[in-house]
């Protein structure tokens, strides 16, 4: 193993609160250990096209609460292909870059994996996705930012449901994963919550609405965009309109405000300790994984099991809702 | 002039942030001057229904900060016929209520004013709504909060926006009227705005988007619900993606988030100060009108003069958009 | 053990967020197994004066979102006496509450632990406070929203700081527990932290500051209201005026501002969790323990040893902020 | 007149928000009629020293979301002085500049009077300062961000106040000027609002604290930091102490938040708007005046007329704070 001289940092994928902070502790921990930084904009496509920007204290200073991410992100479809790794590959030697740090999700890491053994090329990765579906880490970068969120923009809607008697069905972010209509939906009191990962039983939501109606006023249903069997919020909502035509019923789809804003001072604080470890990490030699927090104690997983593995949703706290709602 | 006893408060319409802050002023100032108040639930059709709550000091404390309305708020059918509107009265004598402050929008005041002239019955309105399309007052209730909130929304889609290089389309609320459109846009630093009072001219916007787009990596174009021509937000995204296949064009749909959550410091101030001036002016006699602050001071406006005149937009704003956006 | 029919929840010593969600999920998951639950105002003192209210699932209905307590807390001096103590468990007794559930903290549970051991009564806790300062759970419920309000006002001051190029000296709560300043020490990029638990060298600060200067036109110092060493905050400022009669040195204490506020969502799955857990638990005859959080799962600690362990600062944070400021 | 060519835009005093948005708007406005624009770091001081920055449309980019001033500010000594004020010119004229666009409070003002007289040099203001204090403009930039800021700091507070029976003494900005009070004081419902435009009245206090208590369990009372009679804050904090020691009485200073933070949308609008007319009137040849908008309007007064007089408080205002908190 070779002294590490020179790394390269990008965000690639989704962006997501919190990278911006991940950026400014991958530059800052790198400058600590003498270490040189380039970022590298656009995530692999800019690799390909040598986008890249010497970092310095200055340029990270006062991003820590921004969101988005000043690198930028994209997909590259050139990355898949053998020549367009070839091309980044040659941009990293002739910049010198040693080492990469990438922050992203899933295509992030599927692309990181893929690279670094075909070239021997030692990379780390962070978990930067508000989806919170990766394996190896207890929160993803974003992932609280987002849940916010949501719960603030429902609580907003709640006060219109409330005034209105009317029952909403919000449909929130998770193509694959119901982490983030789980948490938010216990987090807003929601009456019920659809997630990719469980069969929607409109019989037993039916059975619900019926029983609690006279109890309360307003309710809330929160789906999981992913959510299948059911149609997705508008259909489930034409279904419950069939059934109750007495109730009010609106679909609200929160959309891209989920990806943005300031993120919390938990997204802050685990981008920046993540980053830390990265660095450290990438000196003594680590590589092929991404580094995520477990229980409180840094942790390695290789990339390929960091996105394979579903996180499993906790049933107990789909019991939870199912206790506080009704 | 009989000498007033006992009002009753009510809501309508779609509700407004600062709606409860309008009840608790209108309840506390009556008290103050030694008259009962009563609400009413549900507006027009709780009036119908006899849906009469006592209130006191202690059931407005700690609302000035909710959204939504504590009272209720409803559309109704049946005060639209005269046998509703018949129902109403008797309920309202039965009470013992001896004039109304209805604080609604353009629907709200049309009921109000029948009602008023047809059983010369004492009425105020106070504007809560947060189109801000009332004429008589310079702001309605809601309608700060309403822009702050997407303002704020929109600041964390630019996030997104400005991180993936990304045009996007977000439609605001505002069926018939584009001051959220325009005064949000105005904070956002949007490129263009689209409203229900003016021609979407999609050669000048293609135009425009092709001078500014060396310049500028993200763009954020706002439309109007109401925006009529070009067929909305949707149909307006298509003929971009056709004429620029280059962009990443998105659309976010607002929905109803800009109806709820905390009122701002304006909107509490507003509807304390029209509440207040509201129930003195009950008490010497005024009705009929809607209660609004035209260049600071308080103003009276007839309910059909309130409600029939549009509110004219501001030509210069749209040029502070053009200008600025460049 | 006999089945608990009826039991009380109260909230004691100083409020924090999500202690309304934490009430709100005992009384929906006590009237989901079909055991009564009265509410115990003002705490301790309360239950001496036999302040129960009746709780229903409507008494709890769109509190989640609430800051404080809705069963309002207190101090009390008569519950440290054994007089004081016969007098709350004969109003227990004639209320016929069966068992307790006490949101709060170290005082709180000094209390539940005396008064479950002299009478025999089944007492679970609850971690309530912004502090974070109790063993056996990884965050007590207050925590996480209490560092997002201190960093959202750090924010705010660093703008003026940057402006006019200042050196700010914030102080936050923690009387013994330099937790709320870790953290949010790190989430705005601080400069350094002084915290109860570390002797502060002023030397050594005098030495950051003086290398870091020329880099960065601003600093944010952190201080926790119990560092002692070096006289707090306005000490502090003064030794640094006179060290550095350049900068333009100035202090602000946070204050009150830390307790108050919406939960995060957070704070509201994390109050939700514990108090369905506590109610299940003292269905099974679990009691003198705290219920908390451990490593994602449900964890009962004594009360003398919840109370007794300070938690560990992980000096890794520290270093963290060591890295990142430079 | 000449045409001008080249204008200078500076920040002086303290911060507010809204400086960037009124910052962006100077830049694009010049801009868009092709005049160039240098900004001046650091106010007069920076003008003295020749800290002059080239302005383009990218270097105002995604600020107007921001708090603080990228071109930040200061307080100058120097400019105090006929010999200060000499090399400005000279470095003004040493860049080219043909006219200034100064953003302030009444510091900056007279700054700009006798500079303006003294060398006949183009100088048009705006109102850029949290207290709202200038004549000319019904709101300043930065007023109304800054009472949300005050509003959402209370309504935490108040949180507190009504877990714990609490009465606290929240002190807020307005060294000579008590609109923040005024305003935020009506926002959070306070009990009483002390401001150094008026005498305080510590008896009429205390009959009104008397009154009340039975009726309501805690109190909000808001001193302006100008508070002159009672001694501030903490002295009448004492005195309520005294009167009142069953009172658990606090006091919060809110501090140096109140100037930072996101501005408000109206913040942003007015920023806008006033900056568009300052270039476009400087154009036209205006000068020695500050910009406002007076009822909607675009108004010009003149700097001695902006600092001079002083702004009259609304006594109606005053007077709803008495009848809603009764």
């Amino acid at each position: 193993m070779n002294k590490i001289k020179k790394i390269g940092v990008f965000t690639s994928g989704g962006d997501s609160p919190g990278m911006n902070a991940a950026i400014r502790a991958v530059v800052r921990t790198a400058l600590f250990y003498d270490i040189q930084v380039l970022g590298i904009r656009r995530g692999y496509e800019g690799m390909i096209n040598g986008e890249f920007v010497e970092m310095d204290r200055k340029s990270v200073a006062n991003i820590i609460q921004r969101g988005g991410t000043i690198l930028k992100t994209a997909r590259s479809m050139a990355f898949m292909t053998p020549e367009g790794r070839k091309e980044a590959y040659d941009q990293l030697k002739g910049a010198e870059i040693d080492a990469l740090i990438a922050i992203g999700g899933d295509g992030t890491f599927t692309g990181a994996k893929i690279f670094g053994e075909e070239y021997n090329f030692p990379i780390l990765g962070l978990p930067g996705t508000i989806d919170n579906d990766l394996f190896g880490t207890d929160f993803t970068i974003g992932y609280d930012t987002s849940i916010n969120t949501v719960t603030d923009a429902i609580d907003k809607i709640r006060d219109t449901a409330e005034s209105h008697d009317r029952l909403f069905i919000v449909e929130v972010m998770g193509r694959d994963c119901g982490l983030i209509a789980l948490r938010s939906g216990i987090g807003v009191g929601a009456e019920s919550i659809m997630i990719p990962e469980m069969k929607t039983d409109m019989a037993a939501l039916f059975n619900r609405l019926e029983m609690g109606r006279k109890d309360k006023s307003s309710k809330i249903l929160i789906v999981a965009e992913g959510e299948g069997d059911s149609g997705g919020a508008f259909e489930i909502a034409d279904k419950i309109k069939l059934k109750f035509p007495q109730y009010d019923t609106r679909v609200s789809v929160l959309g891209h405000i989920q990806r943005g804003g300031k993120p919390t001072c938990m997204d802050r604080v685990l981008a920046s300790r993540l980053a830390v470890a990265a660095v450290e990490n990438l000196m003594t030699g680590k590589k092929g994984k991404m580094v995520g927090l477990i229980h409180g104690k840094i942790a390695f997983t290789p990339f390929d099991l960091a996105i394979k593995h579903h996180v499993e949703i906790n049933l107990d706290l789909l019991k939870i809702v199912e206790i506080l709602s009704l």
